[in-house]
């Protein structure tokens, strides 16, 4: 009975070691996402004030395949990687979207103030 | 004309360099994922040989508290990275699973070259 609580109470402090590691990872994963999204929000605007195509689907392939590769090379499941990429871009498009209806509502203050 | 051309390939090579960012942030991004699986499933089969509870709500809501506060100094969306961990926690229970079937199909091995 004393080992098995000897193992548990092991176990127990291994866990508490991953977990710690989990916590610091997490951090760096949402300030890596904080960063991420400063530049595709940045892009966002670059593409609006120079008229440039919202979309670039041989950039979208490329990324996606680049990303899979890296997975595979850091033993992680492929088409993870691919819906995590897919579940970022989804909110970079309503980052973009926000982006375009805020000009458009300036624009519309701009004309409504010319007039 | 020529002035507007050279606004727009100016634009273009700020858009390169955020590219290149976004780039060097998701190959960050899939290794950090990577190890957090590692962290994870480690855990996984930790909590499984030494009969731990595989939930544990009171580390889980600590967890989402935590990623939101980082989030909101980071100026990420607390909603998203709330969003960011449940995706997370979807494919760790999907690989629990895995680790609790192949444990209980060993079990049924074991049981059966015993018989």
């Amino acid at each position: 009975m004393t080992d098995t609580n000897d193992a548990t109470a092991r176990a127990r402090e291994i866990l508490s070691g991953y977990r710690a590691s989990i916590d610091n990872i997490d951090a760096a994963l949402i300030h890596m996402l904080a960063e991420r999204f400063r530049c595709t929000k940045a892009v966002g605007v670059l593409k609006a004030e120079h008229g440039l195509p919202p979309a670039d689907p041989a950039r979208e392939q490329a990324q996606i395949e680049r990303l899979r590769r890296l997975a595979k090379d850091a033993q992680l499941d492929p088409d993870f990687a691919e819906k995590f990429l897919s579940f970022i871009v989804k909110e970079v498009i309503r980052h973009h979207e926000m982006i375009a209806a805020a000009s458009a509502a300036n624009d519309q203050e701009s004309a409504t103030a010319g007039a």
